[in-house]
């Protein structure tokens, strides 16, 4: 049932990543270190539920870019740890409180917090990893560092409320939905990157160029997302191919063919996504309405048309090696459809 | 059906609080313009939602109790004005989360906005008034202030969460529920009043008074409102009297009275507070047996004691109408029981 799209390059996710990660190997462990006392308390229910996701194997992609962007300006210090923390765990809490607002029954491969301990649960747990996230970046001391990500905080908020909007609303435009990504995705790999620059004391120009980096990267990270969904396999997910079909999410595969359609393929698109007749027949004829349109392929032409943007902004800095890791992750998260 | 409570003094609540009202009455316009143009957003269902819990009549007393906190100790500027905001859309967020979490159909005398919007947007707009609170609190500059209320934010969720456990559970201490409170209650009066002396640069004794203060103000507050749930009338509430009994709660009253109680008593309170069967019938005798061991009373009797810690903890204070102020919140909160 997957759509296997071939890349130009071939790209192994393994070997892309790989640098950024042998590269930030010290930090993580001291900021997973952090996650596991910053998620602890005495109200035994917390770090079983925030254990359950933090240690559900994601890649904590967010994190080790903190980490690289502050040490491509030669930071010193523990401050980057602690805002590497932060973004995690305002990450970890959004996953928390989409649960909870999409109902999902699975996450990375495994049942959602909210099927073992419930929406209420879930609703807190995360309201607590946020508030843990904002002690420790209070702890940092840097004001700049905090209103990016408080700002990157209420950013997201709306962006998920605008996503209630667009949810099943096919007439949905692929500039809306850009706008919706851009606040889902986009604002926390934007601050993520920013706060390294940020932290380090570079230069005006250095941080613009790290939040270009890092909004660019979530648009290209989110489109591959939403590719992925129609394609790949469950083992490769963590979810199951057709999620967003079944759960009537509006992205843009499926905005694309149904611009593109007849009108008899967007009553299809009606009766499947806002009527809630999404079943695997449904996801079939979806694949294949897809196929016709080129809907994945361009979706992911999208999201290497960001993944250009992100590594354009990076050009400006003497090589390095964090230079290269940055530009690798670039790569990686394009080359996950594979 | 109330339990009519008379209290010694006697003090009507319009005359107890109207010394503040009046006095940070110039600021709270202030602060009433910044919370609409905070909750504003082009994501139209978010001042919708916002607007709704905000302009339902709360009292606002936490942001009162912020911009007097601050004038107390000469504060000029705009900093108080900001920090009351954040502090009033902490408490917002909250009570949005709450209302999920607790699934209410009625918060002051209105439909709770999960009942009109729905879950998803109760927690979202949640999300985002936290965001903006935090924003808001970044712009005022103070790390001090920050650390004071990202601490609140996280104690608060993490008591939310404690509740959860503690909610059917009869064999609760006092000693557990107030640890309850103490994070879901006192947490943010306390946060509201010491962030004041904080950013009017204050003497480290000042701060603690404060702090002191709001949070025995927080258990004062809380104690009144559980006893209220047995008493006074709908309208004064604008919640039914039995909420917290209909929904399984246990509150002080309860606890006071399963552990004065005989076995067939114990045997009726785990029957409707642990089986569910909390209806009209089971309420009649709950009130009873509330009587018969004098529960709302001691409860009451509690709110005194910690109203008291609040009192003298602003004793050193030199006089002003500022301090008289804040003394007569401590009255106004226990002389809701009327």
């Amino acid at each position: 049932m997957g759509v296997v799209v071939n890349l130009e390059d071939g790209k192994k996710p393994e070997a892309s990543i790989a640098a950024l990660v042998e590269l930030t190997a010290g930090d993580m462990k001291a900021v997973n270190e952090l996650i596991l006392s910053k998620a602890g308390s005495d109200v035994t229910m917390i770090p079983e539920v925030a254990n359950h996701l933090i240690s559900s194997g994601g890649k904590r992609l967010r994190p080790m870019l903190t980490l690289a962007a502050a040490k491509l300006f030669g930071y010193e210090g523990d401050g980057h740890v602690k805002l590497a923390m932060s973004v995690e765990f305002m990450h970890t809490a959004t996953l928390l409180h989409d649960d909870v607002v999409d109902e999902s029954g699975m996450r990375r491969g495994k049942k959602t917090a909210r099927m073992i301990w419930g929406n209420q649960a879930s609703v807190l747990v995360g309201d607590f990893l946020l508030g843990q996230a904002f002690r420790t970046m209070v702890d940092v001391g840097s004001l700049e560092a905090l209103d990016i990500l408080a700002n990157a905080a209420a950013v997201i908020a709306e962006g998920e409320v605008l996503q209630l909007s667009v949810a099943k609303n096919l007439e949905t435009t692929e500039d809306e939905y850009l706008e919706v990504i851009k606040a889902k995705t986009a604002a926390l790999f934007s601050a993520a990157a920013e706060v390294g620059p940020v932290i380090a004391k570079a230069s005006r120009n250095d941080r613009t160029a790290l939040r270009s980096y890092g909004t660019n990267l979530g648009y290209a990270f989110q489109l591959v997302d939403d590719a992925l969904d129609y394609g790949g396999s469950t083992k490769d997910l963590g979810k199951n191919v057709g999620d967003d079909f079944r759960e009537g999410k509006v992205t843009l595969p499926v905005i694309l063919s149904y611009r593109r359609g007849t009108e008899d393929e967007r009553a299809f698109w009606r009766q499947a996504i806002e009527g809630g007749n999404a079943d695997d027949a449904g996801l079939e004829k979806a694949l294949g309405l897809m196929k016709k349109h080129n809907a994945i392929a361009d979706t992911i032409g999208r999201a290497r048309h960001f993944g250009g943007i992100a590594r354009d902004a990076l050009a400006p800095m003497p090589n390095s090696r964090h230079k290269t890791a940055l530009l690798d992750v670039i790569d990686f998260c394009i080359s996950r459809v594979v």
